[in-house]
């Protein structure tokens, strides 16, 4: 039986199920000595008194204090970890032009690692300073940056999914920067699962490898289908993109006579748990096969607006039963906050249900009935992407992971409490995810061990 | 002749010219004793380094310093400042429950003007905290706190026009919260431009009142006409919505059997220098009036989102000639920063060009050809705002306004330099506008004075 060594009081909220959030006020979360939730207790309930008492006294009591709250640790699930310093650039440019002139050329530098180890513990940092807890990374090509952009998780506390990204084709990508051979590519990947897998163990919080094709156009058959084997072999995660744009789309459709999905599923890179980015163009069929088999869709809001021709229905892959998680897409998206992704969730899903172009009929310009609300994006921010991880992380319950950040109203700058007007849960929790800061999110925690605290410095 | 009083020395951005930016790398810009930009000197021009040297041993220079960068203050044109308790809630409601439920029991608390004071001083200290330096606000239906909203904004230094909102059609608006009479509604109108024309006297940086019905189905016909003859006798500014929905499209029609644009300019409420929020339905004959007639479209990107089922073609308003500037629109968009309005006017000007409909074919679902860069945003929110209104604020030329928001890009939780990659002028520019956060605007300076210093803080 594990022991309960400490205890954290003060209003928390969360989203366990799809569509609603709870509020629990004045709660008080009981977490054991590895950082996973033992109880918790909402006021009223018979022992929540004792309880709080009891922690007070023993000395093992953290109170949020007021004017703060507690919401779980965002789950950010597609970040490219090697772009973060070309975040915001480039993005007027079409995509070919944006790898080639850009991506491409900034991701081959990491290779130097030093330059690699200034990068990545700049943006673990930020990702957590904005509350981002969980994190799924696509590395550069490179193995060692790569790896140590896993240990670099480890050192600072983040809990994080970490792949080195493949892209062997010599037709699809620069003689500079690209894998020697599918041989290597898959040597390197497993590699890269047993040092990550090593390094996870060690590690408090987890950090687990993830198979990284880059997409299907940047690989061959063959590095595919060693990919495909090594995740069978390993029980490894997989990330790619899938279904992104109709150039993709239709690149995949003429190679293999059949669509994106398809020719994943067939090459074995759709797993249970598998994170396909992006999926706007995805089909209601090739949908049913992803809540078939469990895959995830990481939704990319921002993403979507640059580089797809098009919003993904979040909305219709709910309703099909597949995992969703909400994803900053660092650097086709610009943004290391998951509130700003949240709100671009919310936003662009008005737009896909309406439509944009007022010179067409009403009916014949969006999708109609697409829209997300406030706490279905929060969902997936949070419970969706734990779920699509199958993680235990993203809500307050029994057996999950603690992972909280603190988020305090009352800022100079940023002022969240409404003067006293409409103060409903309700509208507290959307003035803190439609308007909240850097600033105002205080102190963040992993795996119950405090990794910032702003409070202190 | 007017004296060089100050003059401030680093690296500066701005956009004279709609679709490109300048940058000027240490250069001296020169300000009167008035607050107007009096000479703005580059490096290696002749009298550059004597004039720096001059103010060094003279005290009059203000350097920026290292990692930091000038850009003009921010001119914001559609701000409900009455809304502010209300930014970020409520946004799934349609527009009528919006205003019944939440918009119209808010506002009518702006009666009391110690409730007013609070929220007004909060809210003109956390848009300066961004970076706006003049905006342009519509208070509630009340005339006093109206008055007080601009003798708050002369208090704390930011350029503001000011107007008390008209809505006096008992059939259109609750008995708690409307004018008593369209008799009074016009008188109030009146007493608020002397009352603000007097404060905007005294102001350093300018003050000025602004005719403002709420919207066409607010109000009744003899207000309407009421007000455009009171904005021809005094010369005055003139806000209201315009063409923000099909359903005001429709009812409007329906009331005058002409659409809204016209009918607005029938009442003599269309001048030069008028600002109309939103406009997503303007037709290509009301945008060539629009633009004869000098009236400017206040684009609100966040708030077409949520209420107009549409997005404003904003590449076309520029092409016809149209003034256009950027408005935040709180509460009909959730968000205080100008940054964040620059960030979704490029965005959704994306969606608007490509559609947002996967399943409809790729020329079926978006207007096309409909993008703004960057750099066109970042005109809308200065230079545009400027001319939108005719006051000489947004860039830094001669004859200008000094106003002025020191961006510092090394700041611990969001460091803009990209580690010295892709550092080009565009670059640090684009990492400026869409990466910063509160935290990263330092100072703010309006009509040459510092308003906000952080550093000091």
């Amino acid at each position: 039986m594990t022991h309960v060594a400490s205890a954290f009081y003060g209003s928390f909220f969360h989203a366990p199920v799809y569509g609603s959030f709870e509020y629990l006020e004045n709660a008080l979360i009981e977490v054991d000595e590895r950082g996973t939730i033992a109880r918790v207790l909402r006021e009223g309930e018979p022992e929540h008194a004792e309880a709080l008492a009891a922690h007070r006294t023993r000395g093992t009591l953290t109170e949020l204090g007021a004017n703060r709250y507690g919401l779980p640790g965002f789950v950010d699930i597609h970040v490219h970890a090697p772009q973060w310093p070309q975040a915001a650039l480039a993005l007027d440019e079409p995509l070919y032009l944006w790898l080639e002139q850009r991506t491409f050329p900034l991701e081959s530098r990491f290779a130097d690692l030093d330059f690699a180890r200034t990068v990545y513990r700049d943006l673990v940092q930020q990702l957590m300073a904005r509350g981002s807890t969980t994190t799924v990374y696509l590395g550069s090509a490179h193995l060692e940056s790569s790896i140590e952009l896993a240990a670099i998780c480890a050192e600072l506390g983040q809990r994080a999914l970490v792949g080195k990204t493949v892209m062997d084709d010599p037709a699809a990508n620069p003689d500079y920067y690209r894998d020697a051979s599918p041989a290597q590519a898959v040597a390197d990947t497993e590699t890269l699962i047993r040092e990550v897998e090593g390094i996870g163990r060690a590690s408090r919080q987890g950090i687990w490898p993830v198979v990284t094709p880059r997409f299907i156009p940047s690989c061959t058959d063959e590095v595919l289908r060693g990919l495909g084997q090594l995740a069978e072999r390993y029980g490894a995660y997989v990330q790619t993109h899938c279904n992104e744009g109709q150039w993709e789309h239709d690149v995949v459709l003429e190679r293999f006579g059949k669509t994106d999905p398809y020719a994943l599923r067939d090459f074995g890179l759709l797993r249970e748990h598998s994170i396909m980015a992006h999926c706007p163009y995805l089909t209601d069929d090739e949908g049913e096969m992803f809540a078939e088999l469990g895959v995830a869709v990481a939704h990319c809001p921002m993403a979507n607006s640059y580089f797809s021709s098009a919003v993904a229905p979040i909305k219709r892959f709910r309703q099909q039963g597949i995992n969703v998680g909400l994803g900053t897409d660092i650097s086709g998206g610009y943004s290391p906050s998951m509130y700003e992704n949240i709100r671009q969730a919310v936003l662009v899903s008005r737009l896909l249900e309406t439509g944009v172009d007022a010179q067409r009929p009403a009916d014949e310009r969006g999708l109609g009935d697409a829209r997300i609300s406030l706490a279905e994006a929060f969902w997936l921010a949070t419970a969706g992407g734990g779920q699509s991880l199958g993680l235990p992380v993203g809500t307050f319950e029994p057996g999950q992971a603690f992972d909280l950040q603190v988020v305090d109203v009352k800022r100079r700058d940023s002022d969240l409490t409404g003067f006293g007007v409409f103060d409903q849960p309700a509208d507290r929790l959307a003035r803190i995810l439609y308007l909240a800061t850097p600033d105002n999110v205080r102190k963040v925690y992993v795996q119950g061990r405090l990794v910032r605290d702003k409070d202190a410095e």
